[in-house]
């Protein structure tokens, strides 16, 4: 026989739309993949699309943003512990508005530098290479983890800041009910480029900003007075009834931290910059500022009204500051109450969607990561949709499982959320800077100045945040940060070692065939299964062949030896007893004492199939148990010879254009 | 090649001993049921145990005895519905007595017809054929349930009765106990031989007999008044405060037909005349007479004092009716105290132990019925304790299932249960009847007497139930028998038509191998493993080989294309567009173009077997996923090459005695 090199035939003409879907394979899960997510798209239906700087704004500033939406009611949180502290709250929200302009003057220095993608996994792995790199990625994941469980929960608690006494106690279950909203909104293939959102941001924004300075005309020129809490209000505000303490650095420091929290988000534009159009750098860094800009004005201004106003968080959260902020500034009229709602809904819109980037950057960095062999490789599967599926899957299930664990409470979230941003932070500045040594482009003078101080600032801030939270939650990211890097590293030396194991040269050549190659055809009754198995047994003409039957019941084997002896089979059979009726561990024994270097051992499992579920439930899965056990073992190939059952009563639909004897 | 007609070869020597046990293949499941279960059993270990009268007495008699716990209770139900009707109880529980005795007199005919085993199922089968015989099957396995069922909740109403307060909301979740303890003790092999069975029933038969007996004692000739209830006690009796009908001959049926319960375990013995002492079918006789007698004296003696002692039912059930009779016997006084807690303690004991033959009858006659086919064959399996296992478990299910449905309140299980006992009572006397009159054997005209009488009288009970108490739930069980027996009788035809298509004569010859082989080898990567998989497909020495791509991912596909041109394969490699991504749908295809009737087609899936569980997470199901669908296709053989990776750092445990290569 001639088995010749052909080169690789040109693909077919696509199968699909050929024979009706309906007749091909469907397994239970695509059947209710096709009905929740709709039809599987095509691959070649993947495209890139350009957004504006109009909608770019919405979709990349919705992260940070959204971040005014609590950031001061984590600085008042620790405040209010201090007696007198809480005129604090503006300076140190400056503070943080000062870093937020450090920080964008940075990323535009990486936008230069990485127009296509600049997150800080990829400054890293240009940079430092592979273990800083995953050490970003480590941290890039649990950010993009908690913007959605932080996002979420702060949008539940907007909701739920509309009618706290109704709503309170369903937090959680709303919560776990958005995410599972996005999983499956972005599992069927949700595109960022909808306009449509960009309408929550800019709501936000316009309302807020509306919020902001009806508050500070009224207060300076009106007569809008502090925030009055009843008694009951009073005894429900954090921290009420404690003794206070007085303000130290270290209150200070805590404050701060808490603060940095408006930071998270800002990373995202630099990350997405060739989603921009041309000139693409240019507009992302347009972008950049006027997002820092908006984001900053409104962080400043929510913080001075806070503190201003006296207004002071509640234990429970709800309502929020930003709530409260907006039910005293609008008022208790008809027109002031419709405005809240909206100013309520828009907050919870802009977070939804602040935790919908997730749901595209973390199944994207995932795949990058699992391209580079440090995230299992499911991770770079494009699903149904076109989507990374299973990248929306792990995110969904991590985020519930934090919404849960935290009973949806943002202030329990917070404490594990800014290292991770800081983190990136630090790591990208740092890279820049040694980018700028290594390179010295034009201009990398100012470049190392500008990200050396970003990059030693943010590496303050990182130790500030990791010492005033250690204690409540900032410890558990601590820990996990250097679990996850040392599970990237291990998996990425897993795979390498397996594609040096299994990498094949130019110059191999197939081994010639074994000198022996034995067959064993497993028999548990003598009917025209076993028959059609001996048949192929035959076809693959080996040096011997050999019928095995396990004797579970010794009556049936006495039967079945009987029968043997009367059809008069060219073929011997062996009865091995297994007194203790363990099927599976005599059939490897048996298998195992024929493996031998030069042998090529073949074992066939006749096995039944039937047309109808009514007969599987009338048969045991043995065949399938075999197939298991003797498929781990080495050197053994194992082999399924299919007999139909039942054909007459309910016929199998027939393969398309295939001919089948029975 | 010459393969020559040997015998069948000898047994080898065992292998339970020869390799520590430790090496042997285990799976998950089978370590948990050696933790559960304790050691499989060796087949040989089967034995067959035979009992002594005293033994057997307790053994067989549980069941029937055990229901006069429950059966007054049943009466005095109904009659208390009538005003000044429960003087009717002593005639009514004579009445069932009568009927035990003609059915005692009838069960010594089955027992002298069929020494060996003589169930309504056999004597159905034997006399009647298939229908009927499944019929009395579906009606013995609905009883045997409801043994279960029905005895538990009795046990553990006893048990509440002690302290009804603080046990009556926990009475569904003992009964689901004391059934998961039934269950775990009969997987593990607990053998009714055990004397220590004999201790309920006989503790059970003399604290009843000395109630009952000091009772009469009392209000005949001490000062024994009527039962005083309260008025708390009052507001909780069944029917308390409604409107009293009159008596009616259908009020007299009811309360008859809630008596018949009395009658549940009788047929026990003549079930397991086997496992008697020769002369068997004597010393089984004489057992069922003693038997009949106990029993009959403890309904009437109960009977009598409930009736007299004013003693009423509570709507919850709890304190039964027999636990009233016992406090009010036994008295307040501190001895009286201590015995009315033997008491309840004995009546859970029996109750449960009537529970525990259920557990190895049902098995028992699955397994008869699986080996005539009318049920799945999965029940003929002995496990790994050499019990029936799937039996003890459908049963142990089926029975949880009631518990929880009912509530474990036994008046509410008792309608479904005498009907399946009538039904085994009147096929198995018609069925003798038949048989008198067909063999006419010695003495068959006393005989047909007996039995024809004993039919016809069980045939009138029968309908008396199924009509006195079809609205309380005895229309289930009218319901159910049809469809079990429908369910048999298709598994029956089922099975039947499947041996008849496998079939192989003496007469049959293997044919000839087909003109072509045609092999697939699909592949994923250019890597070690699909060269394994080349080089098993040439060992096969097939007409063509074909190796065969689905391009899931198109980059992927052209680099293979080049990698496969580089190395110099003397096999072409075919690549398939699947441009939805559905791998299997597509590989189903491509294989279903190849099947021809002269073409034995080969698929064969290269498979990558990782020795440490950290590895297999790294890597989807896919091998796995396309062997299953390919699995499932007519012609198509499916073969696995294996090829196993990190070997070095976790080498696999070789099999014993058997030499391999890398």
């Amino acid at each position: 026989m001639a088995i010749e090199t052909k080169p690789p035939t040109k693909p077919r003409a696509p199968v699909l739309g050929a024979p009706p879907a309906s007749r091909r394979y469907q397994s239970l899960g695509y059947r209710a993949k096709r009905i929740l997510l709709g039809p599987a798209l095509e691959t070649s239906q993947l495209i890139h699309e350009r957004i504006s700087k109009r909608v770019a704004l919405a979709v990349f500033s919705s992260d940070p943003i959204s971040s005014t939406a609590y950031a001061t009611e984590e600085i008042l949180l620790v405040l209010v512990t201090a007696a007198a502290a809480t005129w604090l709250t503006l300076p140190i929200a400056l503070g943080i508005a000062g870093l937020l302009l450090l920080l964008v003057v940075s990323y535009r220095q990486v936008i230069d530098a990485y127009p296509s993608a600049g997150g800080a996994y990829v400054v890293s792995r240009d940079n430092f290479g592979n273990v800083v790199a995953s050490v970003a990625g480590a941290a890039l994941l649990i950010d993009y983890v908690l913007t959605v469980a932080v996002s979420v929960s702060g949008g539940v608690a907007a909701m739920v800041s509309l009618a706290p006494d109704a709503l309170e106690h369903w937090a959680v279950e709303i919560a776990i009910g958005f995410v599972l909203l996005l999983a499956w909104g972005n599992l069927r293939g949700l595109r960022e480029a909808g306009r449509i959102f960009a309408i929550p941001t800019y709501l936000y924004v316009v309302s807020m900003a509306a919020v902001v300075a009806i508050g500070i005309w009224q207060s300076a020129f009106g007569d809008l007075g502090d925030v009055a809490y009843t008694a009951t209000d009073q005894a429900k505000l954090a921290h009420a009834g404690e003794a206070l303490g007085s303000v130290t650095v270290f209150l200070i420091l805590r404050a701060f931290a808490g603060g940095t929290t408006a930071l998270t988000g800002v990373e995202a534009v630099s990350n997405g910059v060739s989603a921009f159009r041309r000139p693409e750098a240019r507009n992302a860094k347009t972008t950049l500022l006027i997002m820092a800009f908006i984001m900053g004005s409104l962080f400043i201004g929510i913080s001075y009204l806070a503190a201003h106003l006296g207004i002071r968080p509640f234990a429970s959260g709800f309502p929020t500051v930003v709530a409260q902020l907006g039910r005293h500034v609008l008022g208790a009229g008809t027109v002031g109450q419709a405005a809240f709602v909206v100013y309520q809904a828009a907050t919870l819109g802009i977070l939804v969607l602040a935790a919908n980037t997730s749901f595209s950057g973390f199944p994207l960095l995932a795949s990058f990561a699992a391209g580079d062999a440090l995230l299992p490789r499911q991770l770079r599967k494009r699903g149904h949709r076109l989507v990374y599926s299973n990248g929306i899957i792990v995110l969904s299930a991590v985020a519930i499982f934090l919404v849960i664990a935290y009973q949806a409470k943002v202030s329990d979230l917070i404490p594990l959320y800014a290292i991770g941003v800081v983190i990136s932070f630090t790591l990208s500045q740092a890279g820049m800077t040694v980018r700028h040594l290594r390179l010295r482009e034009r201009g990398w003078r100012y470049g190392l100045v500008v990200n050396g101080v970003g990059g030693l600032v943010t590496f303050v801030v990182l130790w500030v945040i990791v010492i005033g939270k250690f204690r409540d939650g900032a410890w558990l990211v601590v820990v996990a940060v250097p679990l996850i890097v040392w599970l990237l590293l291990r998996t990425q030396r897993t795979y390498r070692s397996e594609v040096a194991e299994l990498k094949v040269e130019a110059s191999h050549r197939l081994a010639p065939p074994k000198p022996r190659h034995e067959v064993v055809v497993l028999v548990e009754d003598l009917d025209r299964a076993t028959i059609g198995a001996l048949q192929y047994a035959r076809q693959l003409n080996p040096l011997s062949i050999t019928a095995v039957h396990i004797a579970i019941d010794p009556d049936h084997a006495r039967e079945l030896a009987t029968l043997w002896s009367k059809v008069h089979l060219p073929i011997p059979l062996e009865i091995v007893d297994a007194p203790d009726r363990n099927l599976l561990a005599t059939v490897e024994e048996v298998v195992a004492e024929l493996v031998r270097p030069d042998t090529e051992v073949s074992v066939l499992i006749p096995k039944r199939t039937f047309s109808s579920a009514w007969r599987r439930v009338l048969h045991d899965r043995t065949a399938e148990g075999v197939f298991k056990v003797l498929g781990e073992m080495d050197n053994v190939n194992v082999t399924i010879v299919p007999f139909r059952l039942g054909r007459s009563s309910a016929p199998a639909v027939p393969a398309p254009g295939a001919a089948r004897s029975g």
